[in-house]
């Protein structure tokens, strides 16, 4: 662990743009696909979004929600008859106009003229629509409601600027979508639901976030209330990471979403939708990632613990694997973080430096080298993920505990990583969150091009609506700023509107967002 | 449960196919989506295959096969250039060819005819050629190799005739798609992902099936062998439950997915792809469902033990919820099948003889019904849906064991239940493989109309190919006849063809078909 203190070519501080690109590729986690915008996820990415989809079905099927699967094609007609959900996002997206191919004459294909669809379909950019339809069919009652329904599904959004798992034209996600008696009870399951992706962001995620209503102007079209969960990236970006929507009646409005109440009056059922996609990949990316590689949390490692024999293709090998294999049999026998310890001894071929940097790359939590020496000795060589500098020397921070020890101490091992990559991010983050700034000057001046990674800040805000909200948005957008949310868990503001000079009632937080 | 002897108005012998549906949506599974072709897939249903997903997934995983995710688009090119594989299949699919939505001036939408794309985008009706692109950027040498990769994905075939999970335009499946440096080891993939779906249907869905090799006219277009897993229906019909398929080199040629040798030379991989889809659930409605409903395999059923507590919407409710809380507790703290029993307290309101009749449609593995008395005795109603009549006394077949025993016995009761419908199925389809018919007169009588459910028949022949192939197979198809698959298992034949008078070389299956 001697040669090279940096794995990767480009450094955090240096340009965070392109070592976030660089890292995607070092710890092979995806990569341009060469169809328009979308990506091909590979397996360190692909088994990390696996994780995270365990944990958070986990907890979507705790809360009673059940999974179904709708048509990912949506007719025509569906985003007509909403026209504010049209007017807001339902634009780009991918519209399918015929359904037969055939051959042009001159060696290649085009669509048949003669299989033109008479209405066209669109590939689902999200599904409130087509659900709206379905929840119609089901719900005839009172006793029908709550109806709590996800799916895990692709969407596709044609974005003309894409980056890897932040923005892709195609990506993977779950929505809720939920039908109720009433405004309260909706209104309950858009903060349940909130409350469960700040849950899984800063408990299996490791990373912090904060849960709050958006402003009017980032409302999701055709929502009365947007809350997110935002995370700050390390370039003191924010992340909006999940979102959660108080519907109202829009959307039962225009899908004919209804019930017979409890006094038997038929009645618009009160609706919400909430998602998270695999953006969040992207966002682990930035909160945990070091200018070494990525490092993964344990909870949503698809490896915990890398076992790297150092082999020599030769007799010795075959003691030292049935070593290795014990210590693997002993790990994958436990319970760390409420599940089967995942542990894997890499076997394959290669020199023990090149390997070991492919884990520290991809950030297993702990790798594990052993050679002859260590086994003679009844020890491992074990580094943590988290921690892999000794900084005061500048060298590797090895330690070489006996493997009973590693093994009967591994468990608390992995929940200390999760509770430190956590602690970190938390403390960067609150030392990034500015308050106090009362004039739009001073605004300026936090965001001012020379500084490098500003953060955020709250400030107090009168609410505005309307064409005044608007106003402030437009001057934001001139720093390239933009309102994230106003935390559920802030303080009530006095004072001043930083905006309007009129009385605060809240305080919002201003970032640059990705 | 004295009052109706079936649940459903239509039995199978009377109208299988019409069974078939009520099934479906009586046990609440799936119903139409109102977009051609494409089905909403219900709780039940998609829980029986997220049930069916996990333990596939595990198996793959076991397999040291790695999911990845790919681009639902597929470029007009990519089907061009392997013209075999245009041919056989790739003509009727969904073909996006604008990317805008925008107002027609009527209040309506339309395709922008501003946005039309270069070259029109196919949606995956399966990836062998996405695929082929990316492994063709990521294999460089022989110790890349083997690369074993699986995506759990949508894929879109535009059916004329769709029946619900059996033929949809959208359905789920999970693909596997690996290259090997040879031929034998690309074969012996091919072959262990067939016996892997094999263990899969027959251990986990209880549904017994014949694996065996397509012959040259089923196979897949581009493939050089097709292999299958063939089950029985009630009916008598073949599902193709899963296939496997051992590419060669065409596809890698087509890609141009090659590695240097251990000689330094380059060369052509060999790869193979493999396939189990949604279609798997229409296979155990067709398999284990009765007069009464679906009956769901332990190991695939969402919840293998429905509790309900006969409520009176009294005081007295209290202790009895307290009572099923308690046992529900117990056997949710067992293992059953290798797994955590999953077992549900069904509180909603209604009458008892209404919801256990829910459950019986669904076809939960057992229903137990708890009324003051069983309580007040320390018992339970208990009910094995694959058993719930007494078929000697055309009555219901409830036992009414003390709770402790029940609880000590469930995991094998689970067990059991699992074996029994296996068995059932097993015996069944052994029952309806007819060997000895030697002409094609017999073959005649034997699917004659008046014939019900025929089941299959297993015909030695010559393995003939081309146009005298093609000839039985038009000779079958005035019978409504298929060639199955030869069974890996089948002993070698000897005597004369049935086709073709010529020495027969093997035994083939011959069935009508889903």
């Amino acid at each position: 662990m001697s040669a090279i203190r940096h794995a990767l070519n480009t450094k955090r501080a240096d340009d965070f743009a392109a070592w976030y690109q660089e890292v995607i590729s070092a710890a092979d986690m995806a990569e341009e696909s060469g169809v328009r915008g979308c990506m091909v996820i590979k397996p360190w990415g692909y088994g990390i979004w696996e994780r995270i989809q365990r944990l958070m079905d986990d907890r979507i099927k705790a809360a009673g929600v059940q999974n179904c699967y709708f048509p990912i094609f949506i007719p025509l007609a569906n985003f007509t008859r909403e026209a504010e959900h049209v007017e807001g996002f339902a634009k780009e997206m991918a519209v399918v106009t015929h359904h037969r191919l055939i051959a042009d004459g001159k060696g290649g294909l085009i669509p048949d003229p003669a299989a033109k669809l008479e209405e066209p379909l669109v590939v689902r950019p999200t599904s409130e629509t087509i659900i709206g339809d379905a929840m119609a069919r089901w719900i005839q009652s009172w006793r029908d409601l709550p109806l709590l329904t996800n799916q895990w599904a692709n969407v596709v959004r044609w974005e003309m600027r894409t980056r890897m798992f932040l923005r892709t034209s195609e990506f993977l996600w779950q929505e809720g979508h939920t039908a109720h008696e009433g405004r309260d009870d909706a209104r309950a399951e858009t903060l349940r639901a909130l409350e469960m992706y700040r849950a899984c962001a800063e408990d299996d995620l490791a990373m912090p976030v904060i849960a709050g209503e958006k402003p009017e102007n980032e409302r999701f079209p055709g929502a009365v209330e947007t809350w997110s969960i935002e995370a700050m990236m390390q370039d003191g970006k924010a992340l909006q990471a999940g979102t959660s929507h108080y519907l109202g009646t829009n959307f039962a409005h225009a899908a004919g979403i209804k019930y017979q109440d409890r006094e038997g009056t038929e009645t618009l059922c009160h609706t919400t939708s909430w998602g998270v996609s695999t953006r969040l990949v992207g966002g682990i990316i930035m909160t945990h990632g070091d200018d070494d590689g990525l490092r993964v949390p344990p909870k949503i490692a698809p490896h915990q613990i890398v076992i790297l024999p150092m082999l020599r293709d030769k007799p010795e090998d075959e003691p030292l694997l049935t070593y290795c294999e014990e210590v693997r049999a002993a790990l994958a026998a436990l319970s760390a973080l409420g599940e089967p310890v995942r542990v894997l001894l890499d076997k394959r071929p290669g020199k023990a430096a090149a390997k070991r940097w492919d884990w520290v790359r991809k950030g297993a939590p702990v790798i594990i080298e052993v050679g002859s020496r260590d086994m003679e000795g009844g020890k491992l060589a074990v580094l943590r993920r988290d921690a892999i500098w000794n900084l005061e020397t500048g060298k590797s921070a090895f330690t070489y505990p006996q493997r009973e020890d590693f093994v009967a101490g591994a468990a608390d091992l992995l929940a200390e990583i999760q509770q430190a990559l956590y602690t970190e991010a938390a403390e960067r983050r609150d030392a990034n969150i500015t308050r106090g700034v009362t004039t739009m000057d001073e605004v300026a001046a936090h965001f001012a091009d020379d500084v490098k990674y500003p953060g955020w800040l709250e400030v107090k805000w009168a609410k505005p609506t309307g064409a005044v909200l608007d106003k402030v948005v437009e001057q934001l957008k001139a720093l390239k700023l933009t309102l994230r949310n106003v935390s559920r868990d802030a303080e009530a503001a006095d004072g001043t509107c930083i905006f309007t000079g009129e009385p605060a009632v809240e305080r919002v937080l201003v970032a640059r967002a990705y």
